[in-house]
């Protein structure tokens, strides 16, 4: 269960329509996951949220999948169920193999050992390491 | 300040220098960065870590510089500071732009966006996203 | 499920029936939510921890529901999901608006993405905001 | 120090110049804290992290002491060190009183001991606080 | 549902089996848990997760118990749901006693508490405290 | 520096000094830490966390120096540079050896390294670990 109740596309009001509809254009998909049905509360913060991830998730300097699998490691390290999920199955859709998940896992579980060695010993930074 | 001291070169056990040297063989470098000098005081730890962080971050179906990347991921929601400065500058290294890094940032801006957004709606996870 | 079992009335022992009657009379219910059931096992952890919130959350320079709102944010931030669903229902109860959650989500997840930045970023700290 | 240098007035793009006078002008101050002059290196990332700002920390259904009060709850879950430096300052500026921080602290405080014990206890969400 | 499927005994490989006929005879039980089924897609990270746990939780200056509390204190202050249960369970199977586990709570919540006061008033460390 | 000023002697309200005079009693030292220092801003909130540590802290089911490195462990994962340092220099003085401080290192790393694979895996709780 949500804090919200979900908005099925009954329920939406004109704006959250508009980017419903963006969204299943984008992805080219008439699947709208609850993320945005419970975002669709307050249809200015949906729209805000849904541009600036079409913006910052598309291809760049970094691709697609790199990105995704990058967002997959802020959500393990926040703790956050919804997003753990909705961004792996997103990178596996972006072409993320099983032996780039068994890698991922390993840089996450290495990097969370190592936060947690170098803040219980609270190293001092480098200075080879200012910019 | 460290919560111990740091072990210098003249200070390290013969187990510690073994170490010490197979870093500074494995980065062609003859810098040991504050992690390591800190972590000796445990050779076991020191040594484990080291042997694990090896294997973790070479190449593989993921190339170095992803890794890097993802380990700065985590280091930042972590909020580690040592971790986010020495990755960061460990993927300077290894090759991030400007612009690689701007997009870094935006990612893991986004996805402490989203992750508290979600948390927050506590969005219950879509069929569609089971393994 | 829980890690211990949850105390029913029948189970309660007079300690933990004192502070069960304290909780209902507070708050002019008969409802005892699931946490402090479990809580119960330690009656004095009980005790302590109802004592202290009705001390903390009751009115003075902040209103209850501010300070609702401040345990949302909280809650949110440490990815606690029974705490963000029963201080949502709290907030609720005292008088948050829809419009007030929606400002109160957009609130959140902008400091979700800035402190990601700032992190990252490892940015120094101004003297100007030195107390 | 920062992973990245902080831009200067005179290093600053033309399109940063625009930012940082936007921020002069809503803040009638000529000061511009570090956080932008890092971000400064990424004139599109500064530009949406600003005007996403401006938007969200604006008076509405809550406040902009509210929003503010909220933030500094945010970053402390967060260990950001900058931001609840920074929001702290901002509070005090929109005038928040020693008595309204000392009530914040206590809130924050409690919602720190409070989400451990319901996450310790892996306390399941009753049925009463469904949305 | 994880991220994953879990593989049972018929599903794994030869490399998975001998982890799991050593976790089994470490522990004389058959009983394998469902984190090592969720690795196990990856085996070489669950036989280098699982050589790593059982030298790190073995007896030494400290007691596998009193290891196990620390592990469920870090489980619980990184919201990992999961780990909270397995070594909540781990630490009554070595011993825990009602009175250890309400203390134990106890000290959780308190560090919980004061970690927030401490970062939210960004405390400077003493002197006396440099190693 | 902190975000309020640091409370002398000098400046302590009669209030502040009783409890100021307890911590010292307690300890059996001149001392005042810092953070009882920023936290005497509001002499209620500091007599409030200081009576409450002294209960929690004793020695009770679990003895104090088990009670801090459970305290470390939290701090740690909290990302609490103030309380990772207090309560190690805490620990030291109740007489936590090199090798115990070597294997809480251990314990915390591992269970850093495991909370993420559990969350990144979003493995299931298993029905033996329900209370």
């Amino acid at each position: 269960m949500a804090t919200v109740s979900l908005i099925s596309d009954a329920d939406a009001s004109k704006e959250v329509v508009e980017v419903f509809d963006d969204i299943r254009a984008m992805r080219g998909s008439d699947f709208i996951n609850n993320f945005w049905r419970a975002l669709a509360h307050d249809p200015t913060l949906l729209r805000a949220t849904w541009e600036r991830l079409k913006l910052v998730m598309g291809d760049g300097a970094l691709d697609p999948l790199t990105k995704e699998m990058i967002y997959i490691a802020v959500s393990v390290a926040n703790a956050c169920e919804y997003c753990t999920h909705s961004h792996t199955a997103a990178a596996r859709a972006k072409g993320m193999s099983n032996e780039m998940h068994g890698e991922l896992l390993a840089v996450i579980g290495m990097a969370g050992q190592t936060n947690a060695l170098a803040t219980a010993l609270q190293v001092p930074v480098d200075e080879a390491f200012q910019a």
